[in-house]
């Protein structure tokens, strides 16, 4: 990776890069809703039968408003999933996680479609890979990045729960939903129609625990409150899968997901003996990720 | 993988098991159309603005009918896409480019939704993987399986120009796609908003032409008249990406499939003068794909 360079060579150049972007941080785009909207029914059970139970939902999955372009995106050696996001009128784009070996790829299709991004933003503060966000920023005039204020990463925007990243009519509405990370959010369509969950909810599995401000109980918590509270149609799009699957349910991870339809207790166990090795490119990584991945200024 | 065996080990068992096939084919489930239905504009171009002309593309590629459900799933050794679709209400289903590797994710996801798999379909005889679909058989009592009659291969449904594929209130209508291999199908749902291409038409590509009955003629032939004739919108779903990308429509492969929006003897040059490696596996994967993919009866 031509991109990667050691640590010493860049943290002066990224603090001094964190220190502008933080000068010139702005909300613009965003407006902050004192309390989130939630329209979902939280007493809504799942019954025995999924796809019974989800007639409508697979319907609805697809009634989603007039022009929303969307594309699930795919880097194969971190695993991650990067989402495209657009209105199909006024051609305003979010970019959900984008990596930075994909960086040309990205930008090509960005610039076929004829998408004006305004906003790439990171689910957390990733361990795993790179992000090709301030890179980005450097070639896609206005673009804004976007982070969790509580990830400690520098970022043209902070979010907190409840606010919305808009582009053209459409909306993604920002659910704080750490564990993984205390930075990490997922990021609700509009329409509730589909979820963006970053490592905290994976495909039958979710993010680890065990460093990086990482807590199961805090996770356990996010997921069933934040998560499965949504509407069992709901798609989940996660940032990483490593089996193929590209997308499930919030109805099919309440019912199958092997270690959040256990109890807190047991999660918490289960989560504290995984006995992982450490993520492979973490020490550059999360320095790297701190400052919107960018690493020569 | 333990599933391969030596190609001198399997011949006799391959025959038996292809005969065995032939002797109980049938076409359940198939309703043979004289002519195809065809609702597709043929008379309407495309734009100079992707995103405008498909303003309404991504509105009703969303409007699937009631009730279908719809999964998209990745095998990493060979990046070929298995595709599940099935009726949420009859719960009827159908695989397409199941792979060998992931069978036992595939019957796991069909079991926790409560499937019943009724066709197990091959876009064509595959040379870089092996296929599932005569081990899924084994595992799954009434599945059939299906393939193009012109691949040479065998299976429970031989599929010609216009057969429909049902499950439950769906379908799927076969096109014949030559030019990769003499048996390529894509398979367009009844609504037309999504195209299973195979290796005929690949994301800003195409199938390889240079071994098993390939012609470039004949596959230029098929992804303009078949293929490019289906609405802008319509999601492309290939058989297999390498560079992360899971889908297109035939609006954006029209305009920008660097292969394909050639003149026919541009194209033709071009696939002849591609000298690629011959595929890894093609001398095991053939054989045993003329058969299902088993090896061992």
């Amino acid at each position: 990776m031509s991109f990667v360079i050691t640590l010493s060579r860049v943290t002066a150049a990224h603090r001094a890069l964190a220190l502008t972007l933080r000068l010139r941080a702005n909300t613009d785009g965003l407006s902050r809703a004192v309390t989130e909207s939630r329209r979902f029914s939280p007493g809504i059970g799942y019954g025995s039968d999924p796809l019974g139970v989800q007639r409508r939902s697979y319907c609805s999955r697809m009634a989603l408003k007039d022009g929303l372009f969307f594309r699930q995106l795919f880097e194969a050696e971190s695993s991650t999933y990067t989402y495209l996001l657009a209105d199909s009128d006024t051609k305003e784009a979010v970019l959900i996680d984008p990596v930075l070996e994909t960086i040309e790829r990205d930008l090509k299709l960005i610039h076929e479609l004829g998408l004006d991004l305004k906003v790439a933003v990171n689910t957390h503060c990733h361990a795993d890979h790179i992000t090709s966000t301030g890179l980005m920023k450097k070639r896609l005039v206005g673009l804004k990045s976007a982070i969790s204020k509580f990830s400690g990463a520098s970022a043209d925007i902070h979010l907190l729960a409840g606010d919305k990243i808009t582009f053209g009519k459409h909306y993604l509405t920002v659910r704080e939903t750490p564990g993984h990370t205390d930075g990490c959010v997922s990021l609700v369509t509009d329409d509730q129609s589909m979820v963006f969950t970053g490592d905290a909810l994976l495909i039958r599995g979710c993010g680890r625990t065990d460093f990086q401000q990482g807590c199961p109980k805090k996770l356990y918590q996010s997921v069933h409150q934040q998560i499965f509270s949504l509407p069992d149609q709901c798609l989940v799009y996660p940032a990483h899968d490593y089996l193929g699957q590209t997308a499930s349910t919030v109805g099919e991870e309440r019912r199958f997901n092997p270690r959040l339809t256990k109890s807190e207790d047991e999660f918490v166990n289960i989560m504290d003996n995984l006995n992982l090795p450490k993520p492979k490119k973490i020490d550059i990584s999360v320095p790297a990720n701190l400052v919107c991945g960018v690493h020569q200024v």
